[in-house]
């Protein structure tokens, strides 16, 4: 069984376990004091061009965004999400446990639009009750978006000009950043996204890594007292080492962009796949993340053999699918999927 | 430079490492429903002796206390530690993020006493004014301690008799519990640790992981909803395949209490060595840890060459100080120590 | 200038202060252990006819919302409400300052559907995913709504059932209660309300006290160490007599009904004069909340003579506004209010 | 029967119960906005000599110190009180519910030493792994005390000094601050005051109102979007008027003092009483709380007859006990409790 359900169905890209093993007698202190860690955070300030970035690295993606949400905010503040950001649906509340309120307001392909946003603080602080509201104080977007979307240039900058009209902090959730970065037609890199928001990161766990999210302050603004922070959100890792060492990896040689690249051509092979077999798409998807909607007769074809997401059953038996795809991804297994769907 | 400041300065057991890479490849689905962290599950109620057990794999230590004291309690309820438990002193407010107080009695070694405990809680809930006080609902105890010490079996007899007389949780911090369990004297096992307490964790970090810690429900009571909670407190993993394949190769052929064994021998070997320099001992730790109490001049003749921990620094300049072993203390690691302490 | 913004523009029903001023000297003790209390309990037990009803007092709306919600679930629970909910809207967030997600569903002129929250609720647990996002212990709603309108016994009778279906506590916001109750069309009163949900309020702010809330848990199921819980919430008054007092005056004779039916007279004499002037409405409130939908002119007429609440503005300059009454609302008022109208 | 129990054992002064009464009809915004509110702001930054100063009010104690303490630090930060402070207490946990872990320093009759706040301060920024620890961002302290103690204008001076050496708020609860300021050898002032902290409140509940504490930011810093932070706490209260009156009753004509003049006469004159009758004292108290040790046989005498707090019960059947005074004791009042105590 072949399986296309997410992009960390495999342990790490071999590199890393290498590394991992290579270095792992050498004594190093704990919590992210490590000599790893230390190369990492130059490695990211040189990628992003941005000498006076600080750079830290977390375990995870949900507690990344509740770490740097609550770190960032005043304890009364509120942040703004589209209504399918991974903050509004799939934590389990995590931003709420902090005392957050997450403000959502409507997806266009699970991207947020400068206009909405706009709107709805025009209108939230026109409206002389605001402050018997929650009051926005941050805005967060995911690059790509949990629908596989990549925002332009133009549009990123169009946010963040009213983030910065409204006083907010923008935040960019980068759990799959790589993909985000290597679509066909993105027009940001990593220098650019350091002038468009004010924190992001960079996701280890679904761009080859066992785990480790990167964040990045490209203005070195990190929050005062940020160790402590992090280890009252339960978030410090002992041996930093673990994390530092994996983003070194990944930032050496490019490999980071390399891996990102590779499940980026797999999976326009599979879109151009499921085109030919005149499967239609449930979104146009640039990035590593694909949706197309198979009927009943098709998922039947893939049962037992091929492995991948229902994303909305439908009542006719159809469904919206995900097929997402990885550094581990290999042009065989799209073969194999194909030859499946081919079967009489 | 050799250091002895902690158990976490190497990587991972190499086992681990290999294991790892062996398995890298294989497919597993995430969060925890992994073939590996079944597997581990299985070992761990097999080396317990409890088949209704439930285990569950966290991050990190205080990750792990935060979000079991959050799940077992009710939102306004207090844990009691002694003045120098972890949660008391070194989790930058952890528990109180989650709203919880954290209540302390005073400390014997780093151990809690039942006779303080029980008049403690005598006392409260004789006090008319009780409800306006936070309300304990669980008793927090590491074992081993802060300090290295080991309670007695008849000790945590007594100390969860209180508990269930008054209605308590008992919770056992075991992020060091296999240096406890091998540790000379030491009258408890894994068996017997089951029947003394109603959750607690088996250390993977200081033991021989990258990271992981095992918490387990002996009689099988995980909290409702417990994967939500996790994820809540930002603290499920993606990849789970990472601790469920740490701890099922801890739990392979006894590795995971060899382990302690030989970082328990270090530390005897460690001891002796220190005795028989005359070196005294700031208290007399069973454990992996030691605190012999250095003066100035034998500090700096290990300076650059052998490195530990400052425990409390003395007004004539000596100090308490913590020397720590682990799997990956070797013999010629304390040779070296002692041929540097008895240089002129 | 007459004033219809809200219905707590003036101090208490006089025979509430005629009261305080006669017991003002009694001693009592605190914190709602005082005779008063003891005594509005009782009658409210009688109002109510639920003899084994537990009756709790608190200051004031939002912080009962947050009490209640807080104290009835578990911690990592979410609350459901409409979007148009006072605790979705209205509260700056104190739901989520206590930890909990406020999920909204659509209103219908301010309503929760029960096939919408029906089909939220399969939805959501047909969701493989569901672990991963809050869970829902809770369905807020406020009877009346913040739009004025009223729930019929069998509307409130489909929601508890769904509830209970789910598993789900069923809690009634009634900070307007009397003023629902007291609607023409009404077909609940107390006894029946205690059969449609778990838990609901009495409110005193807006039906003629100074401050108060009367919390009823009709099945006498009222949480935990409770009391406990309303000061780690910083929600004790004191000196609870204040609020005892002030229920057992409502509730003495009948009057908190009487006030109330007095303000729904009064809000019915405005909307006849309303609708006599020829003045549309946004909504058909039968409570004592009106929502007449005025031209930039009339409301010119109206400038500094009486004041009323713009709910929201339009762009052609007319508004939606909000004229509430209250046992304080004399019938001259609303001559007056009309004579402006009628002004050229 | 006569109670001493506490101070809040009455309703309100009646100079406030007929200005309530005499101002019911006039129609006021809610929220603070009120005219009453303003006056009363006004008269207390005349009373303050602090032009610059703002003025809130809140409703009661332990709500004001949640609030505040929650609104001036960062989430992360904790406050230090003496082991014997309201908020270490007396307050359910309501400190750790907003997130903040509460740091206890020892007492010496319930007051706090700068020296040991010095030492505690230096030794924790001294430590290195203060990073891992919640990190102090203010000191909070009671005047009086809860042992009815006061500082001199030296210690509170010398406290302050160093929480700005260390960079932390100091916030001085003043629940009973009338008592304090009326206590003989009192030699602050609420001007004085103002110099000697960054925020204080000043009591209303047990100084002679039904409720409420004025909190007073002498330096007008009062925290961004306060009105915001209020609500997320449920302490806003919809009829501000109530608190307003009270308050600009209370700073009318010196109501406020003169009430905490005549407690205190009476607790000194109540001193006097026991001292005559040979009772000895458990501290010496200047304010209008004392603390008599009973002997099982003088409480023998009074039981039914006069009431009183028992706080602390000893072996041999004798007790420290709490009388304490308010506007309403009366003299009779003490010449009956002292008949009551010389019965044979």
């Amino acid at each position: 069984m072949i399986s296309f359900t997410c992009d960390y169905n495999e342990g790490a890209h071999p590199e890393i376990l290498k590394r991992l093993t290579e270095t792992n007698m050498q004594q190093e202190p704990g919590y992210g004091f490590d000599t790893f860690t230390k190369s990492a955070q130059e490695k990211i300030r040189t990628a992003t061009g941005m000498p006076q970035a600080e750079v830290r690295f977390l375990v995870g993606g949900t507690q990344t965004n509740q770490t740097i949400i609550d770190a960032m905010l005043p304890h009364y503040a509120a942040v703004i999400a589209v209504e399918t950001g991974h903050i509004a649906v799939h934590e389990s509340g995590a931003i709420e446990f902090s005392g957050h309120k997450v403000i959502t307001i409507p997806a266009h392909e699970g991207k947020m639009c400068a206009n909405d946003l706009s709107n709805y603080l025009t209108r939230f602080f026109a409206d002389p009750t605001w402050p018997h509201m929650a009051v926005p104080g941050m805005v967060y977007l995911s690059f790509p978006t949990e629908y596989g979307t990549i925002y332009s240039r133009q549009e990123l900058h169009d946010i963040y000009d009213v983030c910065k009209h409204h006083n907010l902090k923008l935040f960019v959730d980068g759990a799959r950043l790589g993909y985000g970065l290597c679509s066909k037609g993105c027009d940001i890199d990593l220098h650019t996204l350091c002038q468009l928001c004010d924190v992001f990161y960079i996701g280890g766990t679904k761009v080859g890594a066992l785990c480790g999210e990167a964040v990045v302050f490209p203005k070195g603004d990190v929050p005062r007292n940020f160790l402590t922070i992090v280890k009252q959100h339960g978030a410090l890792l002992a041996k930093g080492r673990l994390l530092g060492l994996q983003f070194d990896t990944l930032f050496t040689d490019g490999l980071y962009l390399h891996i990102a690249q590779h499940a980026i051509d797999m999976a326009m092979e599979l879109q151009r796949m499921f085109k030919r077999l005149g499967i239609p798409f449930y979104i146009d998807s640039p990035s590593n993340q694909q949706f197309p909607i198979l009927t009943a007769s098709q998922m039947e074809k893939l049962a037992g053999k091929v492995d991948f997401e229902i994303w909305e059953p439908r009542p006719d038996g159809s469904a919206v699918t995900r097929f997402a795809t990885s550094w581990a991804t290999a042009k065989e297994h799209i073969v194999f999927l194909e030859s499946c769907l081919q079967q009489k």
